[in-house]
């Protein structure tokens, strides 16, 4: 008896049958990033997407921040996370959680791309763009504010 | 202001502040093979938990099925999984998705560990070791029935 379980075959950062996506449909406050979507709305009886994401050099995800938490495993590169008022160096398999409402971007070094493994509920809020006082708020380091990109 | 988000280091392939504990508790239809809890209870808005499991070379987890389904992405290594009558190869980076009520069992192949991250829904069933009876209904794959394990 077969089953709906699959093995999606990688190669250099890709997996078999997965499109390469833009990642984000609107905006402009992120670069050189893109999303493949893994696992997601084809197991309506998962609750969870798995998606992988990949920056490349210099690049970075939008500054956000939303209700719902990310699990994410770093599988390529380094880089830097925005953790509200800290950043963090990030390099292959360390593992990010980024709890609910923090303010958060990821930065590819120089060098290589950084890619990662982010897993989020199937069913969750919109990310919000913080406004510059909200960044004001919950922001004062001088190292944060000099890496975030808006 | 700070977060409870988290950024957890990995090094060679154990994290930070994360223990090696065995497998399961009890049972002994599993061999070489270790569990690290990544991101958990911790966490109480989290609706899934982040699992990293290493298998030695030669050998295997539990052959079970469950109702919930399991997200895992290889990260070390190389093997094989079975789902139901199906044996797949598997190495670093490929993503396994395995169904609700899949048998399945991981095995790590010869020369180097298997790894792999599993996430899965906090709240799940206990998975069930299926009866020789469940395994004929199911299996009839020589090459199955030749590799696995119970």
């Amino acid at each position: 008896m077969s089953s709906n379980s699959a093995v999606i075959k990688e190669k250099n950062f890709t997996w078999s049958g997965v499109e390469r996506k833009d990642y984000k449909t609107d905006g402009h406050n992120f670069k050189d990033i893109h999303r493949y979507t893994l696992l997601a709305d084809e197991h309506p009886e998962l609750n969870t997407q798995t998606r992988y994401f990949e920056i490349q050099p210099g690049g970075y995800s939008s500054l956000e921040y939303h209700h719902h938490p990310h699990s994410v495993v770093i599988i390529r590169g380094r880089g830097h996370v925005v953790l509200n008022n800290e950043l963090r160096e990030i390099s292959a398999f360390d593992m990010v959680y980024i709890s609910p409402d923090t303010i958060h971007q990821f930065h590819a070094d120089d060098g290589e791309p950084l890619g990662f493994i982010c897993i989020v509920d199937r069913y969750r809020d919109r990310p919000v763009i913080p406004s510059d006082e909200k960044i004001k708020s919950m922001i004062d380091s001088e190292e944060v504010l000099h890496k975030i990109r808006k």
